[in-house]
This record gives structure tokens, C-alpha cells and sequence, in this order.
């Protein structure tokens, strides 16, 4: 992590990141921002495992070039999961990339030419956002007419969400009538609280970019994760793929691959949800308690619970007061396609239970000196 | 690495590809292709040190998500490499990216605009020239007017030569002269068997994107490069790194910073020069013995040596021969603006000193071969 003076890599797409990046590097502050998973669930013995196993071969592959399109081994087993929710998809049309950033970024590239609409939720994620921005498509709300229409339905970020089965059947029917493509953002379904939804990819799997991550389930810092296009698209995403970086990183391919096909990665899920779960149900409990001039709905899986509120306030004023008072969190308008009202988005997944409620204390504390100071 | 039979993912950018996947996979062929550092050279136990101490911590922060410039002790560390070699840059300017090939993407997205003219050498890197197609720019040759030119200073690839310093002041005059960019990929320097140049960077930091990568090094899965933009240009890379993939693999970063940190870096280039440089003069020889009808220099440094000859050989056709009789190459061709005559690229990086001569030996025979059938 740098110093917040930093001046010449900050980033200026926001305005509240040197305020984030000071808050970052303070012990003392209790922080709702960045939906990180929570690193006492990062599989650490598992991954030591994998790591010695994959050091081991006198060749040691996992430090070598690979292929652009990724381990064969690791998108066999992607492929395999991805049919026990119902996909069947050839492990030929999955391809592992550097997180689901670039999954998404390798998509907009393959199936977008400059001026495109593309459909988004009125929340949505801001790499998305910033990412379609950067490839010259126009966003625009979900209902229009548009070339491809970018959705969670397994679990919305940032609303923590899960499409309805009537929506699901609306969204594909609108890409069909519209002959768009969908891009399915499938990052946070493993941390449904309940049933994992079975991915869009299922039913139509010449119309949907998939997209998934090992992000938010194994640890972020690997960057695994993959795109599994549509069969006419995987051609295009792939030399994208290899004139953006050549291939995913091989030794973060090796360790997740072992991971998977000889750790208990449900277990894992499982043991993570639960503890997500709980402090999900926390959290929901502190600000009904503390925070009751704002409105929210229960997260269904996900790392974050979204607030609105008719308050006076301003968003980057409320930060700068949140932060002085030991708190932080994310400021709502990234997450939008204009800015609107006072809305925050509380990351409860890195936040340890006993810190919970004070941290909201302190931001319900935040709040009322914003209230006095306008 | 995929079966060679997997038609989906198969990139269709090089006739040559399907034939070096099945050589890649037979165990019989002795394989100058690829350009692979020697997978003996890896610092496995380094590595695995520094490993271990990375995930010690309890945040076990090289999982974690962080910055999109990458590690702030990882950039201190490329700053101070680099101004051992002359070159003052702030740790502030160097963005840690997934190889080089993903900081000359984002160097050729930050300063290139549709149609551009980009001068490279007559035979250059692959990966830039498809890159360069990728973002519209058009290549053209060194001595033309032109919005940038890429070039490899310290060793070319793939003619392993050094830039004279009548060349190099020719070059940074001609970058002058049309106020155009030097795009200086610096990804061989450190394999120079004689003493490592200054970097373009040093001299000129404001003219030059400076590329650099660990994967000749240290090992290329880790896919840990670096770009060193000019000051007004660090905060555009940037950010097209963040919508292209986030940041670095936070992993691969903490190895990298704990080896450069604690190993002995230079003791290990050393070693690895002295190993190039044998195998390098071992196959210079047999060249000379076997193949006398083709040309080429002796290699300052980095993997291979670049061979031409008049033979009315297609190099496809010889490619083809040579995996039958059990040695596989790099066509010429792919280096190249627009098709030649015969020229080969021989890596004799990772390939052992016993099997150099006979490698040789097969490819002469694949030579004769071919002369026989035309």
C-alpha cells in the first residue's frame, strides 16, 4: 500500500480515493469500504500445499510460459463446477484470465465497437462502469434497447440481490429481441447465503459472456479468473487476452487448481457464507438500531449491504466526517450511472463481528455532525 | 498446456502454431522454439522463503486485494535497480504490471491514437507487432516520421544485439525531431553477457515509456513486469490498467519483492548469464558445422540467435520437417512487418548443452529434407 501523498498514481476517477487511501492506513479507523473477503478465510495451509506440489516437478511449469487461454487442467475443472450448477460448457470455451476485471474487460473488447449502448442495473459495479466507459459504449438503464446488457443475477453488487425468475426470463428475452449479448457477472454468486442460482450460461450459452472469479471465495491477490464466451467469441477473446498480457499468471493457476481438486472447496464455501452470513445479519441489526433515516434491504449473499436515505447530506462530506470519526465506507454515486441522493455502501465481509456495531455507532455519530454542520 | 487438437482456443494469428503445441507436447523433440528462460534457473528456494514469509502475516496482505499501481516496496525496489543503472525515476512512476507485454499495452492504449505510425526494427518482437495492430497503430520502419518508436536497446529480439551509441543518439534525435515517443523494452537487458547498458530512460525520462519485466530473470510465470511512463503519463497507464485488470498479482508481487529484497539478485544474473553464454557459443558452432548455408551474428545476450539464408525453402514447409525429424524453431517470418526469405529464430536458452549439437544435426537433415522434396 503507498502513502496517500502520492500524488503522480492516484487515481483521479475519485474523488474520495486519497480519502479512502489515508483510512486504509490507519488502524484506528473501522472500515466498511472495498468489499475485501475477510483474509482469516483465506485458505492458507491448503494454498502452502499447492504451492510446494507445484515447485516440486523438475521443470516446474507453474513458473514457465503457459498458454494464453490458461491451464488445461484449471479449465476443466471450472468447466465441472460450472455443470454442477446446470452449464454445460466445453472446458475448450473457458479461458482464465487475470481476475474477473479482465474477463469482463476481454468481453467489451470481443463484442462492442465505440457508441454501443450497453444496459446496466441503476447500481452497479464501478469497475463495470469505468471499464465500458474506456471501450466507448454508452451505458444506459437496463430496460433499453442496447448491443449487450451487463448483469449479476446471482447476486447483485452493490445491492446484494438475486434476479427473480420472471426478471432472468425478461433480461434474456429482451437480449433475444434485441439479438444483444449478455454479460453475466457471476463474481459473488458462490457467496449466496442460500441455493447458488444456476448461471445464465445455462440456458443460453451462445448469447452470455460468463464471467467468474475465485476473488471473493479463494483470496483476490491470486487474480484467477475466467470468461467463458460465447463459441463464435472465444477466438476474439483470446488474442485479446495475448496482446493485452500473453496469459494468466501460472503459479496463481497451479495454486488454485491443486486447491480445487483436492481441498474441500464446498466446505470452504460453506464455512465462508456462514461467517458472511452473520455478519451480514449484524450489521443489518446496527443500522436499524443506529442509522434509521436510512433504508435497505437484506443482502442474500454478497459482501455488502446498500443504504439510501433522504438526508441533506453530501456523500464526500459525510466520508471526510465518517473518516474523522474512525469509520469508513463506500460512497454510493460510483455505483451509478449520474449521481443522485445520500447513499453508502457498508462492506461487512472484512469487518471483524465485535466491530460491527461500533463502527456503525460511529458513522450514525458521522451523520449527525453532517446534520449540524449543514 | 492443451491438446493440440483443441480447435476452439487455438490462436489462428500463426499457421505455425498447431505444429509447435504438438512439438511442445512430445517428449522426443529437442525444441529451439519459444524462447524459454531454463526452468533450472528458477529460484525455487527463494521463492519458496518467500513464500512462506508472505502468507506469515495474519492480513496475509499478497492475498489481499491492493493498489493498481502495485506493491509501493516492489516499486522502491524496480527505482532503485534502475538508477543503479543510471536512470534517477521516482518509485513514484513505476506502475508493476502482468509482464511486459501488459506494459507496452497499456504504454501503446496511454499514448497511440487510431492510425498512428509506430517504427520498429525490420525484425522485431511478435507480441508487440500484433499488439500494435491490436490498437490500430500502423508499423512501419525505424527511419520513418512516426508518432513512436518501439525499440529493444540494450539486446534486440530477435537478433540478440546491443544499440550502438551512435545508434541510440540517432534514435532519441529522431524521437526528438517528430516529438514522438520511444517505447524502450528493456525486457532482455539484464541477460546481456557483457555489461548492461544505461536505459533510454536514463537520458531521456520524459521521451520514453520504459518496459521491463522479471520473466527473463527470475521466472515468467509470475508475470511481474513494469512500465515507467513519462510523468504526464503515469495517471493515464494507470488507470487503463484498472480497467484492463485491476492491479498485479499481489502473490507474484511479494515473491519478487522479498527475492529482490533478500536474495542475492546479481549473483544469480551472473550465473545465468554464464549458462546463456555457453550455450549460446555451443550453438553458434554447430550452426557453423551443420548449417552453413545460413548467416548470423553472434548474440550479445538473451535467448536466441537469429539465423537467414537464400535456400528456396518455405518456412512453414521446413517447420514441418524439422518436428518430423524431432527439433522444432521459430519461423522467421512472424518477426517481421511483411513475409522474407528463410530465417529462423533458435532459443538455446532451455535447451541443454548435450542436446544443442544434435538438435543442430536434426535440423540439418530436416534442411536437406526439404531441399530433396522442392
Amino acid at each position: 500500500m503507498i502513502e496517500s501523498g502520492d500524488e503522480l498514481t492516484r487515481t483521479s476517477r475519485d474523488a474520495q480515493d486519497r480519502l479512502q487511501r489515508q483510512a486504509a492506513s490507519r488502524e484506528d479507523v473501522i472500515s466498511f469500504a472495498g468489499g475485501l473477503p475477510d483474509p482469516a478465510l483465506f485458505p492458507k495451509r491448503e494454498l502452502t500445499r499447492a504451492f510446494l506440489e507445484a515447485l516440486a516437478p523438475h521443470d516446474a511449469a507453474a513458473l514457465q510460459y503457459g498458454w494464453p487461454e490458461g491451464s488445461a487442467r484449471l479449465r476443466e475443472l471450472v468447466a465441472r463446477r460450472l455443470a454442477e450448477r446446470g452449464a454445460r460448457v466445453e472446458a475448450e470455451r473457458v479461458l482464465i484470465t487475470s481476475g474477473a476485471q479482465q474477463a469482463l474487460s476481454l468481453a467489451l473488447k470481443a463484442c462492442l465497437a465505440p457508441g454501443d449502448r450497453v444496459g446496466v442495473d441503476p447500481e452497479t459495479y464501478p469497475g463495470a462502469l469505468h471499464a465500458l466507459s474506456r471501450h466507448g459504449a454508452v451505458a444506459t438503464l437496463m430496460h433499453a434497447a442496447a448491443r449487450a446488457y451487463y448483469a449479476m443475477p446471482a447476486l447483485s453488487n452493490p445491492r446484494g440481490q438475486t434476479l427473480g425468475e420472471a426478471e432472468r426470463r425478461r433480461l434474456m428475452a429482451q437480449a433475444e429481441a434485441h439479438d444483444a449479448f449478455v454479460l453475466e457477472d457471476d463474481a459473488y454468486a458462490e457467496t449466496c447465503f442460500a441455493a447458488v442460482p444456476p448461471p445464465l450460461v445455462a440456458t443460453h450459452p451462445e448469447r452470455v459472456f460468463h464471467i467468474g472469479t475465485f476473488s471473493k471465495t479463494l483470496c483476490p491477490g491470486l487474480r484467477v479468473g475466467f470468461l467463458v464466451p460465447p463459441t463464435h467469441q472465444v477466438h476474439r477473446c483470446l488474442e485479446h487476452k495475448q496482446d493485452d498480457d500473453l496469459q494468466a499468471n501460472g503459479l496463481a493457476q497451479a495454486l488454485v487448481e491443486r486447491y480445487l481438486a483436492e481441498a474441500d472447496y464446498d466446505a470452504h464455501l460453506a464455512r465462508s457464507r456462514r461467517r458472511y452470513q452473520r455478519r451480514a445479519g449484524k450489521l443489518a441489526r446496527a443500522v436499524k438500531r443506529h442509522l434509521p433515516a436510512f433504508r435497505f434491504s437484506e443482502p442474500r449473499g454478497g459482501f455488502s449491504i446498500w443504504l439510501e436515505s433522504e438526508l441533506p447530506i453530501d456523500e464526500s462530506r459525510l466520508l471526510e466526517l465518517a473518516v474523522a470519526h474512525g469509520v469508513s465506507f463506500d460512497g454510493g454515486n460510483q455505483f451509478r450511472l449520474a449521481p443522485a441522493g445520500l447513499s453508502l455502501r457498508l462492506s461487512y465481509s472484512s469487518v471483524p463481528e465485535r466491530e460491527i456495531e461500533p463502527g456503525v455507532e460511529r458513522l450514525a455519530r458521522a451523520v449527525r455532525a453532517a446534520l449540524r454542520a449543514d
